[in-house]
């Protein structure tokens, strides 16, 4: 028996989402040794987290049988150290930068509202929209993933309560520009919402908006650049009014007390910051001018590859087979079928992976 | 300047969650050494987290930079174990059971659908209610705290989506009997949550009920018995159709690398959880002995101190001025302004507590 009834009607409109594989996957399907696998597929930290980090962690393990703070304040206080806002500017979130769109959406949506999702982007903007009753209204990026600012606009509705605006974009790693988001915010009713996940590897931010603007917030996280992916931290910066009721509402304790000391450890080591980024400046240089099909240029800590007209489901089946985990992009809406996103590893990571490229296509 | 318009009018209408005080809130307040304060406000567990947690955490620690598994079946196959049920009824959520809570309730909410909330009881079912547009519909327990079946069922319409059940209620104690549970269950069109965050304090849990109903789920946390409230490790036992549709809307990777290793550490230590249980068991006959005034029967990891003709607020106060936090339960609906609850810790903290009791009252 079931009670389908309950369920909204706009939950059934989700489509499954298809997280990165993992190389546990990987080595169940096919055999291989796990130490033989690299993982290109989820745009993690490849020097591991912080050696601060991993201390903070070991010293916390003790006390897991405390609650942590409510709001995570030691991790708010990091933070206004390192992005120069105020506390009333900074929430944090858990599961990560998720918990923070989870949050900001259920409290504007009303059913049927709309919210505006650029495609391709990354996926769990149009989840939490369903999830919460919205509908989602996609305009589509031109052929190089650049915003059509103009279609937006046209987009933007009286129903309008969320623009989400992902900088550097995921999965074509370009990023937008202040005067677009400037355009966009001031044409808008509702909340714009800028995804700066991988802003460390970009050349600018655009968190300083925050300032002119009632209505735009900015997402972080620290699963990219700061190596936390397992941890699931994310903090928002945003106008204080809206942080005032954003709090309101929020999940209380939505930080775990592991991830707070992590992430205060993972802040406080700005050399570990320094090479992660180094590392992947210079690999996503060494990725396009190596693998052998068209790479877009990106400002994140992965580049997306244009592998037409083969298919991108049979090179990442070829890939898997040789131990290579990377990203077919046919689950983002609008990507096509020829696309593939692969984070920056190691050097010798983006070796493999390029050699994977050139067996592929030989 | 705010757009306070764009938020939902249901979100003003949350009153501020009140969280437990914090060891460091009090010695900053009051001038405390730290050492000499004991926290029995939050239900923790005063044995710590299990040893077999802390060396999973540690263990764990360096691979931080790796995202969970996107629906944490590592922790649900341990649970598979635990809970005797199949992966198929079982999902596993954070933050804490709060997120399995978020995760149900928008399942299922449209704006002016009612829950039914039976006072007092724990304060997030009404602002997970409130924050999905739905109305919260209060039915007062008994003077002893016992469920009013009667006034459920009157209460319960063709709005109605959720009844939440709370059992071993917070902040009382006292449990939900089977046959209850089987009435309402019967009663409604919605879905009952029945919420066991205490059950292994309990002499019986209602689990088993899950199999017989097709709109019944028991929620059960990590942080209490298990001693990890500091991860955030929430689960939740449903039938089948509803796992695949709360699957289809949850936040991907919702529980932590670092929760999944430590929760698998610490369901496999069932020693640990058998001396938690002892403790509390011994513990709370003790201070029902021993504190100075009316003490509720429980069959959760605390007890309710009625202090009446004394109002709970002073007498907290006074508690908290010799370095003894314990629960005012004037925040929880309906709960008067006599009632505190305290939780059961070691020994030496029980007595400490018992003494407080007595010096307040003489």
């Amino acid at each position: 028996m079931s009670r389908l009834e309950l369920i909204k009607e706009e939950i059934a409109g989700i489509a499954e989402y298809m997280p990165g594989k993992s190389i546990g996957d990987i080595t169940r399907k096919y055999g291989l040794d796990p130490g033989s696998v690299i993982k290109l597929g989820s745009n993690e930290n490849p020097l591991g987290p912080s050696p601060e980090a991993v201390n903070a962690l070991i010293k916390h393990a003790q006390q897991s049988n405390i609650y942590p703070s409510a709001n995570a304040y030691e991790l708010v206080e990091a933070l206004v150290d390192y992005t120069g806002f105020p506390a009333a500017n900074i929430a944090a979130s858990g599961p990560g930068m998720d918990g923070l769109i989870d949050g900001l959406v259920r409290l504007v949506i009303e059913r049927r509202d709309e919210v505006i999702l650029p495609t391709p982007t990354f996926s769990y903007y149009e989840i939490a929209a369903r999830a919460n009753g919205a509908v989602p209204v996609f305009v589509k990026r031109d052929k190089d993933f650049i915003l059509d600012v103009e279609a937006i606009k046209q987009a933007n509705s009286a129903h309008t309560k969320v623009i989400f605006l992902c900088s550097p974009n995921n999965p074509s790693g370009n990023v937008v520009t202040k005067k677009d988001v400037r355009s966009i915010a001031e044409s808008t009713r509702g909340l714009v919402f800028v995804d700066e996940a991988y802003v460390e590897f970009a050349d600018a931010n655009l968190a300083e908006l925050v300032r002119d603007y009632d209505n735009l917030i900015v997402g972080r996280t620290l699963s990219k650049a700061f190596g936390l992916a397992g941890l699931r931290i994310g903090y928002g910066i945003m106008p204080e009014w809206l942080k005032t009721e954003y709090m309101r509402a929020a999940t209380p304790f939505n930080v775990s007390s592991a991830a707070i000391a992590a992430g205060v450890g993972a802040i406080s080591d700005s050399l570990h910051l320094k090479k992660s980024i180094e590392l992947v400046r210079n690999g996503r240089i060494y990725l396009k001018e190596h693998i052998p099909f068209k790479v877009y240029d990106s400002q994140a800590n992965f580049v997306l590859v244009d592998i037409a007209p083969l298919k991108s489901r049979d090179v990442c089946e070829k890939l898997l087979q040789k131990g290579i985990i990377v990203r077919d992009c046919t689950s983002f809406r609008d990507a096509g079928e020829s696309l593939i996103r692969v984070s920056v590893g190691t050097q010798e990571q983006n070796a493999r992976v390029v050699k994977g490229f050139e067996e592929v296509k030989s």
